[in-house]
């Protein structure tokens, strides 16, 4: 409780005690994970039964938290960090991570403007380039050029942010003096992210202005349609104003053509965004550069460290070719905040980049994470999880009950029974409900599938097995 | 680096030594920051080019980091953490705070659904219910009725979701589907936060639909003024859509009369959203409740406990009455993210009461604080802050050299040298410089003012009487 004279704050050596406390409990976390049931089995209301109802009047030491957090909260947490979360996208953290978010807290910084903590904006733009060699990114997205990164808290941001630049571009810089005034339209796929729709809502464009391009046999935007659907909304007096492109849709992995469609938006004028949220990371592999291809075409670039490159939420990677175009259309200086720094135009100020005005250390994970891999730790860990699910979807290959619903070509695999959305619904809930591991499931083609993927930091060959031992069971006897 | 056969990831052991040395660096730091310069002196590009130009193809032990902490990172710090930063606002963390942050990065859960972590939801629930009791806030804010509560990373992003909730209700469900297509009116103040300028242009409303109300002599807003306003948009077709009134305005912590205000958009059905972000806190204070006067009239209302409630960022609380509302404005339900909780209406899906998709366990520290503190430790070092900003306010009026230049009713006195505004501008460069305190200034009536904002986690009388000391003598010799 730390109450020394008129204080209640932990003292330093209460600190050091209490954290020791906290780190052995993440280590002996991070033994036993495997050996909880993935999914929460407990009901609506179960965990807030174990809770007192009002605040305490008195402070209580560390402790207390601690063991309600084993007796309490625990049943009610859904494992991400289990090696058998299959389940939605990795969410992938690490020891330096965690760590690096312990200090973070510790030196609670705020990185609004460069002036305000200077080390937090210069290794943030310094890590962000740092991603851009990691990862063989177009050179345009570096700082030293015209663009830059930024580190949003996720992917849905990172588009609101590339919706508001595109939309100031394409209509000259009006919106944000006087707002939408004419038709504008954003061009998506069925497969795009609900965070596109999301955005356009927020911007006030409205549901109606997203265009859902056709897709082909592989889930992947047709780019020939977009180009069509442009021409069509210019005839219209609409204003063309953003396509999203996603390398590796949420439902399905599906890639769609990034060269293609950056050439119609290049030619079109349209402002080109790239959604690589989870597939991005693969870039770390020189083989799987292929999610790269065309991205130079790209304005703006997004890929979530925190889903499969060990960084623990949040870490979204928000890159941009021209950041005067982003920071024109979310800058407002008001006095409070005016400094020399800012005035002399020598300085990043990352308020500009993001929605929020506060920012947190987030740079400090992102670095830790890397100088603890290196570029050989990430690359071994992700070409493993390449590898598992490629080896995944041969078993589901050679099991005549089973079919492929999707190209896998990284490491998620879309699979379902061939005995239909009854038999595929019931396998997911007999795994889900057994605690051995954690699956979700899509629609493609209208029909349910299940999704496999693969990236937890500790996911390992015998998970992938079990896992697929556990599929078949639940299945019940081949005919 | 964890190379243990095939694997790079930091083992539970490692996870163990390094983790100490972490805490031990924090506990270090809370030890010695007293003694670091507050506002860093670093020129642009000097942290930077103090890292490798390249991140390392091979891992690095933790220690490297925690080195380069120390060398390179540390003096780019400007120390939020020192009992002397008097800057901006506080950003008090606590020790609580940091390891519950820790323990939410080792859980790694993402809180986007109930079902996704169960307990990740029910605690936000619980301890946002428990804030209620905390600062005897309105009952419509306890989720057990109509409204709720939820942690947003910033007051920013909780008044962007009150414009769109706002904007949702005024337009009758219009404006998510079709996109604006009436001229919105949003009121607020000179004094308002920039967040809300910014979330009217990011809705695509434009800087055009900023009603700017007058102010009285206090800097606090004129209700009389709003009504007017409000008749003359509705006279014109404009649709008033959100009125934000401000408890302690950043600037000169100016209140803004909430009661008067709800009362007038009560009757004009406008959506009143109040931003009490430092000041909210006060509440916890019986004896300092004016701050929630007129509070039961809000549609939502805003405070940071990341700022004065000993949670480091992010933890901002935002609450509505009527949490249909907002859900209502922002829910999209693409078919990976089905699930049978969401669909049975039994529970909170939190993805829909913000802007991002994914979510952490940003509960977890609201929790610990509270538990550590109590309601008691919260109430004491509150309560102090503000003795001490009354005291220095009187050392301020005792002083010909200097003036009050605004009311001060809480923890932030602004003040000014009578010499004028390059007077104070020297005294604030001086001070700045020196490395013994930091200050920030603002603009009032035209005139530069010295803000005094009291609120650090360990900011003693000492720390204000060295403060006060410094400044007296930056202004030099009196007459």
């Amino acid at each position: 409780m730390g109450v020394v004279g008129t204080s209640y704050h932990m003292t330093p050596d209460e600190f050091r005690r209490w954290g020791r406390e906290a780190v052995d409990w993440i280590a002996r976390y991070m033994e036993r994970v495997e050996e909880l049931p993935v999914l929460s089995q407990v009901a609506p209301g179960q965990v807030r039964a174990g809770l007192p109802p009002r605040p305490p009047e008195r402070g209580e030491p560390f402790d207390a938290v601690l063991r309600d957090l084993d007796d309490v909260l625990l049943p009610g947490i859904t494992h991400w960090q289990s090696p058998s979360f299959f389940a939605y996208f990795p969410a992938n953290a690490s020891g330096p991570a965690m760590l690096a978010e312990l200090l973070s807290a510790g030196l609670g910084v705020q990185g609004m403007l460069w002036s305000t903590s200077p080390a937090c904006t210069e290794l943030e733009t310094h890590v962000m380039d740092w991603l851009v060699d990691l990862l063989a990114l177009p050179e345009r997205f570096r700082s030293t050029g015209e663009g830059g990164g930024v580190i949003q808290d996720s992917a849905s941001s990172a588009a609101l942010c590339a919706l508001v630049a595109a939309r100031e571009r394409a209509t000259g810089g009006q919106t944000n003096r006087t707002g939408v005034d004419r038709p504008l339209a954003v061009y998506a796929t069925s497969q795009t992210h609900s965070a596109v729709e999301k955005a356009v809502r927020i911007a006030g464009l409205g549901s109606s202005a997203v265009r859902i391009v056709d897709v082909d046999g592989a889930y992947a935007m047709r780019p020939d349609d977009l180009a069509r659907r442009i021409d069509v909304d210019r005839a219209a007096g609409a204003v063309p104003c953003l396509a999203v492109a996603t390398i590796g849709t949420t439902s399905s992995n599906a890639m769609d053509p990034v060269r293609a469609i950056g050439e119609v938006c290049a030619r079109q004028g349209v402002w080109l965004h790239v959604d690589g949220a989870m597939s991005g990371t693969a870039a770390v592999c020189p083989e799987l550069r292929f999610v790269n291809d065309g991205l130079e075409l790209a304005d703006s670039y997004c890929f979530n460290p925190h889903k499969w490159m060990f960084v623990n939420f949040d870490c979204s990677a928000f890159f941009v070719a021209d950041r005067a175009a982003l920071v024109g259309a979310m800058t407002i200086l008001p006095e409070f905040l005016r400094n020399a720094a800012t005035e002399s135009g020598a300085v990043i100020d990352y308020r500009d980049w993001q929605v929020p005005l506060g920012r947190r250390f987030r740079a400090l994970k992102l670095w830790a994470t890397i100088r603890h891999y290196g570029a050989e730790g990430l690359r071994h860990h992700v070409r493993e999880h390449v590898r598992l699910a490629a080896e995944f979807a041969d078993w589901v290959r050679a099991d005549e009950r089973f079919v492929l619903a999707a190209p896998a070509p990284l490491n998620l695999v879309c699979f379902r029974h061939v005995g239909g959305d009854a038999v595929n619904q019931r396998i997911l809930d007999r795994l889900n409900r057994s605690g051995r591991l954690f699956l979700t499931h899509t629609r493609l083609d209208g029909r349910l599938v299940l999704r496999m993927s693969i990236g937890a930091t500790r996911t390992e060959r015998r998970h992938v097995e079990a896992a697929w031992a556990a599929i078949r069971e639940a299945a019940g006897p081949p005919d």
